[in-house]
């Protein structure tokens, strides 16, 4: 098993355990939970393949990645009534899966042979995509699009595989350092309570455009 | 015509008039009713297509399809009035919707040479992602997600198509009897109100994650 | 730089406005307001690209795409305070992106050796695509389902493309020539409210089906 797939699936599994807590929280049934936890485990990982055009996408050719992403929803839909203090471990898991994709997503596209600048869009969707589409499919609005420093880390992440591989630096050393740096930065955030700034308040109430 | 051929446009066509119908609730004007039958007869057929990797989709090279979904969406507009005391019929197209287009996309996975497990991934989405995409652009929580038996019919279906290929059992009795078994399933779930458990009830009210 | 790139790359400069502007609008932070002037300038064109098997797509392979939607994002950003009477501006960038998507997406289709029913889908794909991305992820009704004239301008400047195709004419005039008149008619629908159709009215209000 290589480092990159190791990486893959573990970040399908935290992932995964965040969409499915997320669909506990929305009250859906086991199937809503499974559903879910596919989604935001597989989801990043499919556009990302998709966009660089390696289809079927890894996650279809290599039954373990499916495993996880199910497993971490029937394991968040039996520890349920244990995770109920846990709320707070969506943001941790979510946190976790975003190292691990961003990283793995932006090594992708330049294995691919994409530039520096569409390496770190890819890092950042295949970090993005996942917890983007669980959040639309449960009616909330994404959690990188509220006031929340939730795309920083992501792209300091992927401009740091990006200029490793221009000094030809890659290896384990590398991932594992991008990755825990997308973790701390973004866990520092939550925990700091970190807010990006917004545009000036506009003075009468946005109607619909 | 091929039996998977005739399938698929009959899908699309049944998938589209459910497309047509929420649009019809939700006051969608004659272009919104339209716009939303192609998507929800397109959208499940067109995702499997780009990630078993044949693109252009086969909704985009035979010209059928669109006239299937367009068609659709048109015969839900001119008869809305006569349509008015069949909401139930929203459910009733979605089941026949699902069956065929599970059918018909397990098969053609496994035709691509992926396996059991993906196989029965790209069925499900074939069968559940126009519905998804229908409910998420009408505003509305997916069906699949709520507390319905809506995705066991379909991984039942699906099941049923990769045991068989298995037996190197194929043809029209296996698929015709498969998507029967998840029209049948699925009508009988709504008909009983049957309903998928749900994780422990939370003590505290979730708030935003 | 060739015509199509052109228009290209103009229409993602100013879908990413109308991006942007639905941000701020929306009061998210200031990555927000580049992902969803990313997401609405490029959203279009990679679903076309996808479609018609071109990937890795342009917006991809070709860096000015993204520096045009990130300096979207940037320039509303900073000029928030000044755009403040000039929600308006939404629907005319919008508008603009429009007519700009339609042609550009219609022709693509049609080098692809799509048919014409085909190729007039996508290109109202590529021009409506960005725009509905933009409104599901900002937790509004796409406009393209409200009761607007939106599609009718899509559908006539891609069936001009294509017809002008058939009848061997193409070059910048025709390019011009639809992008425009998709332009009038949709901001000439939205000056005199011009509305589309609904179906009748039903007895009972419409609740979850």
């Amino acid at each position: 098993m290589t480092l990159l797939l190791a990486l893959d699936l573990l970040g399908v599994f935290v992932f995964g355990l965040s969409g499915g807590l997320r669909a506990v929280e929305q009250r859906f049934d086991v199937f809503g939970v499974v559903v879910l936890a596919l989604v935001t485990g597989l989801g990043g990982g499919l556009a990302r393949d998709v966009l660089v055009g390696d289809v079927p996408p890894a996650a279809l050719r290599d039954e373990r990645y499916l495993v996880a992403a199910v497993l971490a929803g029937v394991v968040v839909f039996l520890g349920a009534r244990l995770v109920e203090r846990l709320t707070p471990a969506v943001r941790l898991f979510d946190a976790a899966g975003l190292g691990l994709f961003v990283v793995a997503g932006t090594a992708k596209a330049l294995d691919a042979g994409l530039g520096a600048l569409p390496a770190v869009v890819i890092g950042c969707l295949a970090g993005i995509g996942g917890g983007v589409l669980r959040d639309v499919l449960a009616g909330v609005v994404p959690i990188v699009l509220r006031r929340e420093v939730y795309a920083v880390p992501a792209l300091l992440g992927a401009t740091v595989v990006v200029v490793a591989d221009g000094l030809e630096l890659s290896g384990p050393v590398v991932s594992v350092t991008a990755a825990a740096l997308v973790f701390a930065l973004r866990m520092i955030g939550v925990w700091r309570d970190w807010h990006a700034p917004v545009a000036p308040r506009w003075r009468r109430p946005p109607g619909p455009a």
